[in-house]
C-alpha cells in the first residue's frame, strides 16, 4: 500500500521487509495514549490558531470516535501502516477526510511516540505503586499477627539468632518501601512532556508546549528537543527499578521455597498457589514462588537489552529505539502480575508457628547471648566469643544444647556465669531483649509496624 | 477444571493464578515436537512390551490425528490444561478414550518438555545455518564483483589504509563462518535425548532410551537422568551463539549506516530496505540496518535472562525453568529474520565505486607505504615512522597530499627516497601489494574467496 | 594464624583457601570509612555507658592513631586477617591491648561493612556530582559560544534538519542533569545508617543508633535489622545510575568519533586527547572517546554482576555479598575518570564552524520547511509532505538542491509557493525560526542556557 | 616522554590522560606471550630475508634476555610507554640499540595484541581443562563410594523420588563434561593466528604467516586481515563458556549450602572450607560455596561487558577493544580458583549417609512407585496417579506414611494391590529398580561411572 512518507521513493517495500520493520503488532498497546496525546495536540493547535477552530473541532470529534472504537476493541490495524500512529491517522482520515492530515502539523512521530511512552509509563507506575501498597498491606497484617512468633534467623543459611517472624516479614516491607520511593522519584523524569519537540529540532509553528503538557497532566516539559526525542532514560530507570522489585521478590521466593520444603516446614502454601506433578502424586510444589523467582531473569534481560540498544547511538532518533517497547510492556506485565500473585500467596499461606518455635528451642542460635552475657560482665568480647565457641563444640560433641549444660560446667569455663544464664538462653528472652531500634525485640517490631503504617498513608 | 495432577489437592487454583502459571500461551509453539516425541515414545512402549501392541496402535493413530489437526491449525488450547503436554493429552483422551492415559507411562513432563526443546532447537539451528549460508553466498557474490573496488580501510574510524571492498565484505563472511561452526559444534550438546529420564530419576519400566533417541534422530542420550531434566546449557549455548551472530550483524549495520550517510556516500540502500520520515520529505533512512543493530540488545537480554534464571537453582527441575522458552523462541525469530533481511539488504544495495575510489585518492591512507618504503631500504621502522609522520604534518599544513610533494622535497627529508615512490603511493598499488596471506591484495582476496567457496560446500 | 572467630573450629584454613575467601586485597579501600564508623560506634558505647568512659577514650585514641597511620599509608594488611575490619581490630589490639576487643561490643561485621559501604558511596556520589557539574559547566561554555553555529541535525544518521551546535551540546547538558538528579534522589537510600543492626537481629546492648547515625552524618537509620545487613539496593541503584551516565557518554563519544572522521570533519580533538598509530604515521585517533565508549561495557557488566549476585539469596547476610565491592569501586573509578577526561576533551576540541555551516548549505535538511510552508498555507500536512518528497527526488536526479529550483518550477508543483520560500530555505532561517520551547531556534537555545545556569546553582 | 608514534603530533599528552588511556597496568600479564610472539615474528623476518640474519640474531638474543628478565620479574614498566608492546620494544632498543626497531617490520600492535591474547587464552583454556578434570576425578571418587547411598531427590525443592547420592554427584560430572567439550570446541577459534594481519590490511613485506603460526603452535591462520585484528569472538566464547561453568558451580553451591543447613544436615563441610562469625560463636558457614555462587555474577558481568563493548563497533580495530582484557583475566582467575576450591571442598566434605537414608524412609518420595505399580497392572497411568494422590492425602491427614497403610486399606482403594507393594515401597528397592539407561538404579549408576572413566581418558 501507499506509504504516508513515500513521495521520495521509487519502489515500495516488499511485504516481509515491511513486516520486519513494522511495530504495530506491539505498539497498538499504546492506542489510548496515542489518541489522548493527539487530542491535547489538536486542541493546542486550535488554541494557538495554527489550525482553524472548525478544523480542530472536526479532528477532535474524529479522535473521540476513535477513542470509543478503541475502547470497544473495534479498530483494525494494518502492518502496511507500520505503527500505531500511522494506523490511527489513516483511520482518522477515513473518518473525517483530508482535514485529518492537519493533525500532524507541528509534531513528528518522534515526539509523538515519546509522548505515548511517557503517558503509558506514568500510568503503569501508578498501578505498580498500588500493587506494592497492596502487598505491603498484606505483609503488615501477617507481621502484626506474628510479632511474637519465633523463627530461626539465618546468615549463610546457618542458624544465627532467633528472630520474630513479624520482624522477618517487615524486612520485605521496607524493601518494597524503597521500591515505592524509587518509582516515586522516577516520576520527575517520567512525567514530563516531549510533545512539540518535533522530529528533533522543535518546530516553526507557534505551538504552546506548556499547554499540551498541562492538558496531559505532565509536570513539565523537556527543555531540549534533541534530548526529548532521543531520551530513553525514563524507560531504563523503570527497568532498573523493576529489576530491583523482582530481585526483592526473588529473595522472598527463595525463602518461601525453602520454608515450604519438608526439611524446613515453616509454612504451607495454600493449594491455590501450589501445583502437583504429572507423575509424582505426593507433590505439592510452590510453583508460583519458583516462577516469580525465574521471572526475575526476564526483567533483568529487558534492562540489559535496552542498555545495549542505547549504547553508542548518536543523536537524535534512530530506528534502534523502536526496540524499547516490548521489554517495557513485558516488564510491566511481569512486575504487576508477580506483585498480585505475591499478595495472594502471602495472605493465604499457613504459618507453622508451633514447628518454628520448636526449632529455635533446639539449636545454638542462642550462643551469641552467652558471649554478650560475658561481655556485659567485663570480659572483652573477643575473649567471650572464644569461650562460647568452645562450649558449643563441647555440646555438639555430647549431642546436647547450651541450655543442657550445668551451671557447674559453665562456671568451670568462666567464673562470671551465674544462674540467670538459663533465662538469657531462652529464645523468647533472646528475641525480646533485642530492643535496639530496628531490632527484632517485640517492642521494637511493634514500633516499626506503627511507623510503617504511617508511611503507607 | 479438574487438574490431571489434582488427587492430592483440596482446593482448585483460581483462574488468574492459573493463567499466571500456565505456559500454553507460548509453549504451543512446540506442538509438532511434542507429538513427534510422543509418537516415538509410544512406539517404544509397544516395542518393549510395556503396553500392548493394540494400545500402542490406538495411541499412535490418535497422535497421527492430532498431528494432522495441528498442521491444519485446528487444535484448541485451554489455559486450564496449563501447557502443551497436558493439552495434547487431553485431546488424545477425548479422541481415543482412557487408553490415551497410558501414553504417559514411563515418562514425565520434565523429560517430555526437555525433549521438545531439543527437537525444536535442533531444527531451528539447521534453519539458521541455512540462513547463514544464504547470507554468506550473497557476501561472496558482492565480494567477488568488488575485488578491485577500493575503499578506505579504517581503524578508530580514521582512515588507515585503502582496502579492497571485496576484502572488507569477506571479513564478515569469516565471522559468519565462525558462527556457523559454533552452531555446528553445539549440536553435540543439542542433539541428544533426555527422553526416558522421567521426572528426575529414570523409571522402573523397561524402556529403551536408545530406541526413542534413534527414532527422533538424536545422536545419543543424556547419561544422567537428573542432568537430563535440569540441563538448559543447550539453550544458553544457543543464546550465546545467537548473541554473537547479532553482534556481528550489529557491526555490519553500523558500517552500512555510516556508509549510507551523506558524509560517506559509499553505498545506497535499495528502497525496499529504507524508509522515509513522517515529517521530513527528503529522508531515506537505513531503517533495517538500524533495527537489526537494535535487536542485538534483545538477544543479549535473553541470554542474560536465562543465565540469571539458571543461577543457583538446585537440582532437578524447578518451575523457574519454564521461563526458558520465550527468550529462545524470540531469539530464533530475531536471528532468522535479521539474517534474511541482511541477505536482501546486501544483495540489493548500490556500491558507489567511483565515489569510494575518489576518496582513497585524496587522503593519507597511503602513508604507511612511505614508512615501509624506507624500512625496506634499511631505515629502522620506528625512525621511518617518525619521518613520515612529519611529512604528513607538513602536507596537512600546506593542504596537499603525499603524492603532491616533489621528489626533491622527499630527498631533503631522507635520501633513500627515489622516483618510484609515486608508484608506491598510488592506492591501487598500495592495495595490490598487500599479498600476504589473508591480506587485502587482490590476489590474496581471490585466494580467500576460493577458499571460502570450498568451505561452503 | 589464629582466627578471631576460631573457637568452634578444629582445623585451620589452608592458606590458599584463606586467600580465596579473604577480601582484604580490595576492601582496604574502605579503611578510612571503617575507622570513621568505629569512632562513632565507640563514642556511642561510651555515651550509653555500655563501656566505661576510660575504655572509650583508650579505644578512641587508638583509632585516631590508626587513622593517622592509614592516611600516611603506614598500615600493613594481612590475608590471614581476612578483611579490613579484622585487620584494623588486630592493629588496634596491638596498639592498645585487649581493651580493643570491646570495640566490637554491640555490632557485627555485617552491619559494620554495610556502614562502610554507605559512607563510601555517599562520599563518592558527591564526588561524581561535582564531576558532572564540571562537565556541565564546560558544555554550557561550548554551547554558549556556539548558539549560532549551524550543524546538520540527524535522525537515522541521515541529515534531518539543521540545528544550532549549541543546542546539540545542550542536549547532553540535560542528560547529565538527569544523571545528577538521579544520584541526588538515591541519597535517600544511600545516606542511612545500618550501624547497630548487629549480625541480623539488633542487639541486647542499650545502643543508640540515632546517635551513631548523627555522628556519621547519616540522614536516618534502617528501620529493620535484617534488611539493614542484607540490603544492597543502594549499590545497585548506584550501578544503574552509573550505567546511565556511561550510556550518555557513549552516545556523545559516538558523535565525537563520527565528527572527528575525515568524512565529517566537524571537530578536531586536541592532541592531548588523541593518539597515533605504531604503524600508520598519518593517524590521529580519538582514543579517549573510543575508550570511554568501551568502558560503558564494564559498568553495565558490574550492574549485571551484582543483580545476579543478589538474585534469590535468602536473608540475611550471605558470603555472596562480599562480591559487591570490586564492581562498585571500579564503577566509581571509571565514571569519575570518564567525566574528567570528557570535560578536558570537550573543552579543548576545535569546532570547525565554517565546514559545518558549508554542509548545511548543501543538503536537503531544509526540506521540512517547504512542507511546513505549504501546511501553513492550508495544504494538509500529509499532502504537503508528498509534494516536497517529489521535489527532493527531482533535485537529486538533477544534482541540485532545493534552493536551486526556480520559482516557476515551484509554482508548477503547487500554486501556494511564493518568492519568500528562498528565505525560508536558508538554513540560518530554518534554525532561527524554530522558536518553540526547547527548540533549536537561537532565542530558544539562549533561554535554555539561562535556565540551565539557574539549575546549576 | 616521547611517543613512538608521535611524529605527527604537536602536543604531548598530559599525564593523567596518558594514564587513563594506558593499558600497561593490566596488559603486563601478557608479557611472556608478547615476547613469544616477537620471537616467532623475528625468526620469520629472518627466514624470509625481510631483515638480515645478523639483525635477526641480535633481536632474538635481545628477546631471550627480556624473557629471562620477565621470568625473574626484573622488568619495569612505564605508563608513558602505554602498553606491554611499546614497553618491551623500548626495553629491547635499550638493550640492543636501534636495530630493535626492525622487530616491528611487517606487523602492527593490532595483530600483535591479538596474537598475545590468542596465546594467553589457549594456555589458560588448557589449564581450566585440567582443573575440570581434577574436579571430575574427585566427583567420580565421591560418586563411586556412594552408589548405594540414598538421598531424597527433589524437584521444586520438594521431595520427589529417592536417588543414589552417587547418581546425584554424577549429574555434575556430566555438566562439567559438557563444559570441557565446549572449551575443546572453542580451540578451533582460539588457536589460530592473527599475526601478520598488520594494522588491518596485511602487509607488503613478503612475510610467511604460516611459519609464525607453526612456530607458535597455532593450528591455522585467520583468512582475513580485517577480521583478524577486530575479532573478539574467541574471548566472548570463552566468557560464555566460563559463565556456564560458573552457573553449574553455582547450582552445586546452592545444594551444598542447603545440605549444610541444620534443616538438611546431609553433609558437613571440612573446617578448611568453612568459616565462623565475628559475633555468633556457634556458626560454621559454608563460605566457599557461597562465595563461588556469588562469583557467578562477576563472570556473567564480564560476558555482558564485552558483548556491550563489541556491539555496533565498525571495522577494524577501535580503542574500545582495549577493554577486552581485564574481564578475561579476571574470568580466568575466578574460574580456575573456583574449580580448585571446589575439588577440595567436595573431596573433604563428610557425607551423612545415615541421616540421609533416614530421610528417605520417612517421606512420600516413594509415591510414584504405587502409581507405576498400578499402571503395570493395567490401570491407565492418569487414573493410578489420581488414586495414589488420594492415598497420600489420607496418610498426611493421619500422620503416617505409605508403608504404614494396611493391605486391606490398599485393596479397598483398588483391587490390584497385592502384598508385594511393601517391597516396592522400600526406598532401596525404589532406587534399585530404576535401571533405565541414565537412571538412578545402582546398576545404571555403575555403568555411567564406567563410561565416565572412559571419557576422562
Amino acid at each position: 500500500m501507499k506509504k504516508l512518507w513515500g513521495g521520495r521513493f521509487t519502489k515500495s517495500a516488499e511485504d516481509w521487509v515491511e513486516a520486519f520493520g513494522a511495530s504495530i503488532s506491539f505498539d497498538q498497546l499504546l492506542v489510548m495514549q496515542d489518541i489522548q496525546g493527539s487530542m491535547a495536540h489538536v486542541q493546542m493547535l486550535g488554541a494557538c490558531s495554527i489550525i482553524s477552530n472548525e478544523d480542530m473541532e472536526k479532528i477532535h470529534s474524529g479522535l473521540v470516535q476513535l477513542q470509543q472504537k478503541a475502547a470497544a476493541n473495534e479498530l483494525e490495524y494494518s502492518v502496511a501502516n507500520e505503527d500505531i500512529h500511522l494506523n490511527l491517522e489513516k483511520h482518522l482520515i477515513d473518518l473525517i477526510g483530508p482535514v485529518g492530515g492537519k493533525l500532524h502539523t507541528g509534531r513528528s512521530r518522534n515526539d509523538q511516540v515519546a509522548t505515548d511512552m511517557h503517558l503509558y509509563l506514568r500510568d503503569e507506575i501508578a498501578g505498580i505503586q498500588e500493587d506494592l501498597r497492596s502487598l505491603q498491606t498484606v505483609l503488615l497484617e501477617v507481621a502484626e499477627s506474628n510479632i511474637e512468633t519465633l523463627i530461626p534467623g539465618y546468615t549463610h543459611l546457618q542458624r544465627a539468632q532467633p528472630v520474630s517472624f513479624g520482624h522477618h516479614m517487615m524486612a520485605y516491607f521496607w524493601m518494597l518501601e524503597r521500591d515505592y520511593g524509587r518509582l516515586q522519584d522516577s516520576l520527575k523524569r517520567v512525567n514530563i512532556s516531549p510533545l512539540g519537540a518535533g522530529a528533533l529540532a522543535g518546530t516553526t509553528f507557534p505551538i504552546d508546549r506548556h499547554l499540551t503538557a498541562e492538558k496531559l497532566g505532565f509536570d513539565g516539559i523537556y527543555e531540549n528537543s534533541l534530548d526529548a526525542v532521543s531520551d530513553r532514560d525514563f524507560i531504563l530507570e523503570f527497568l532498573s527499578n523493576s529489576s530491583m522489585i523482582m530481585m526483592h521478590l526473588s529473595r522472598f521466593c527463595e525463602e518461601l521455597i525453602l520454608w515450604s520444603s519438608q526439611e524446613f516446614q515453616f509454612i504451607e502454601m495454600d493449594d491455590t498457589f501450589a501445583t502437583g506433578s504429572s507423575i509424582m502424586p505426593q507433590k505439592k510444589n510452590p510453583d508460583m514462588a519458583e516462577l516469580i523467582r525465574g521471572k526475575t531473569g526476564r526483567v533483568y534481560g529487558h534492562l540489559m537489552g535496552l542498555l545495549t540498544i542505547m549504547k553508542g547511538t548518536p543523536l537524535a532518533y534512530n530506528k534502534d529505539m523502536q526496540e524499547d517497547k516490548e521489554g517495557m510492556f513485558d516488564a510491566v506485565t511481569t512486575v504487576r502480575g508477580s506483585l498480585k500473585i505475591f499478595a495472594g500467596m502471602i495472605g493465604t499461606m499457613t504459618v507453622n508457628k508451633a514447628h518454628m518455635e520448636k526449632q529455635v528451642q533446639n539449636d545454638f542460635s542462642n550462643a551469641t547471648e552467652l558471649a554478650d552475657y560475658l561481655a556485659s560482665k567485663g570480659v572483652p568480647f573477643r575473649e567471650a566469643h572464644e569461650i562460647v565457641g568452645k562450649l558449643v563444640l563441647l555440646c555438639i560433641q555430647r549431642g546436647i544444647f547450651l541450655k543442657d549444660l550445668s551451671l557447674a560446667e559453665y562456671k568451670q569455663t568462666n567464673d562470671a556465669f551465674e544462674e540467670d544464664i538459663y533465662h538469657y538462653l531462652d529464645p523468647y528472652t533472646v528475641v525480646e531483649r533485642r530492643k535496639s531500634a530496628g531490632g527484632t525485640g517485640f517492642s521494637a517490631v511493634r514500633k516499626a509496624i506503627d511507623l510503617a503504617k504511617t508511611r503507607m498513608q
